[in-house]
């Protein structure tokens, strides 16, 4: 697994820089965005485009999302060389939504470095996030793959409607933050994952089998199959999260009680909040949705997640989603080695300790 | 012209509550964007989309827009009813843009109320204006007018184009204000001014024609009629600025020169530094790229501008741009009344007084 994303990841680099080109010039500007009505200015834009994005992707990221399609390309029987500039639709869209995401959580850090409209500022982070929104839903229109045009509005329907449902999820998850008094229930907080991030998953899975032509059926087995994973992802990372505040042997670990720091609606908090004694959830309540909080209480937060095996339980979740969509897959019947590797995702996003 | 305004406004809002509703309930949720895969949380939705959204439609505007393109599809013979849904889509992206724009400017008010991102936060704020850029394209989904496949690709190919180019257009104009330092032509400031408010403007009258089956001729005809206004507004504002800060008694105005204090890049800024002498241009530059002016720079500067007849430079531009656009309209060749009074639009951008 691990040897097939270091070798296809400088593929799917070479495929982005179809799309944003690391040196924007006037053919380039011309090409891609039409001619101009008067004239562009390259230089510029080569500083409010290429130049941050560029900086973003090099810092790192797996492009999995790029990855994960072109394996169910092949998986579905297909050779994926003609798909490849579709490939780069869900990871320039992800990228876009890290950038807006950053600006949005007033984060400080991205990949070991400070976030990007911290380096280029709120203006032109923000823009080049932006249209990275639009610029990779070009390859529908440049058509490499001579799609017919039902496929073509296939896609941009799915587009549409993938995004719409992506800020539903991302404006649940910002209220319930800022909005300490909000309960929420296991359903609910499920959902905001399948929206916020799940969404993107499906594009990917969605976009594989809109391209090769597949039935309705292995479209929906493979988009669910890819919004599970992405919920179940979503759990383990609140998991780690905890586990990390403790460390291995009980003490305080790097990134000492994040979430709970934020007042975060996790699956563990909710269902210590549906399970613990009145008192235990009124306190844990009130360590959420306080302004600031110590070690201690800290450490009290996780006392009860523990007490009421909010983290088992959470735990056993993230399991069964993920054994959920193994089931998908399977409906799905996609062909080998590419299935087993598919299946193989889904066993990491929960059991990978980072 | 007033009259038609006033008249239409209620029935533009009553569609674009069918876009995003006062009141979000689990149905509208349900019907708009697909069944949830768990369970919806309407009453956050409300918080994190609706409430913003109206706050700031009912400020005001004049949905322009959604009137331009209805005026437009009765130019072309056609009963506006059935296609009043589709109005709400340059309106409802027009609204989410000016809600990023804001957080990108750093804005403090907008319709004469704290901006959105001051009420609600950055990141509801921001989450919402992005949110405006896809619920809109559901309408072409929803397909109210009966379209088929091929017209319906031709208004998502239609809008990622102009999409794209808003972006360049807006990224052209933020790296500008911030790097001093760099020169740019006038077909440049055109080109921006064409991509940044001009492409929604493409965006209004390329839907109208779309929607409606008119020619690739009337098409573009109108598209460049609608692009050569937007410039031509802008161009409008921007001597308004230094109209405004003079007053008409030669006393500072309410916002005094504040497009030279942001060092904006104007086309009556790139007259003068192109027309006056070396010395006055390096001023100017100066005054431009200062962190804080003093009202007596601001003074100089606008001196600088009367001199070299740059604000009537620019006023013979937006005019000539402005009977241009009135050129493409008589090629479009519209039925009477609507061509009259698309024409008496491009009178109103550059005549208006505030």
């Amino acid at each position: 697994m691990r040897e097939t994303l270091a070798e296809w990841q400088p593929v799917v680099d070479e495929a982005i820089e179809e799309v944003i080109p690391r040196r924007i010039d006037e053919e380039y500007l011309t090409e891609f965005f039409g001619p101009a009505t008067y004239a562009y200015d390259p230089e510029t834009l080569q500083r409010a485009l290429s130049d941050p994005v560029w900086e973003l992707l090099d810092r790192g990221g797996k492009r999995w999302r790029a990855i994960v399609f072109l394996l169910l390309v092949r998986g579905f029987g297909e050779d994926h060389e003609p798909y490849l500039p579709y490939a780069t639709i869900p990871e320039i869209l992800h990228t876009g939504t890290i950038i807006v995401d950053d600006v949005e959580d007033g984060a400080a850090m991205r990949r070991g470095d400070p976030a990007l409209h911290h380096v280029y500022g709120t203006d032109v982070a923000l823009n080049a996030g932006n249209a990275l929104y639009f610029m990779p839903l070009k390859v529908i229109t440049q058509n490499p793959a001579d799609l017919d045009n039902g496929t073509r509005l296939a896609l941009y329907e799915m587009l549409m409607a993938e995004l719409n449902r992506t800020h539903l999820g991302q404006g649940t998850d910002i209220c319930w933050h800022n909005d300490g008094g909000v309960e929420v229930s296991r359903e609910q907080y499920l959902e905001m994952c399948a929206c916020k991030t799940g969404c993107l998953g499906r594009i990917v899975a969605r976009l594989a089998a809109i391209v090769t032509g597949q039935s309705d059926e292995r479209e929906q087995a493979v988009a669910r199959y890819a919004e599970l994973m992405s919920v179940a992802f979503q759990i383990g990372d609140d998991i780690l999260d905890i586990e990390n505040s403790l460390g291995e042997a009980g003490e305080f670990g790097k990134e000492f009680g994040n979430d709970i720091r934020e007042g975060k609606k996790t699956l563990l908090v909710i269902h210590a909040l549906e399970t613990a004694s009145e008192e235990r959830a009124d306190r844990l309540r009130t360590i959420l949705n306080a302004e600031e909080n110590t070690d201690e209480e800290i450490l009290e937060a996780i006392d009860i997640l523990q007490q009421t095996d909010s983290i088992e339980f959470s735990r056993e979740r993230a399991l069964s989603l993920a054994a959920e969509a193994r089931d998908q897959l399977a409906d799905a019947d996609l062909a080998e080695p590419e299935a087993s590797m598919l299946a193989e995702f889904t066993r990491f996003v929960v059991e990978r300790e980072q």
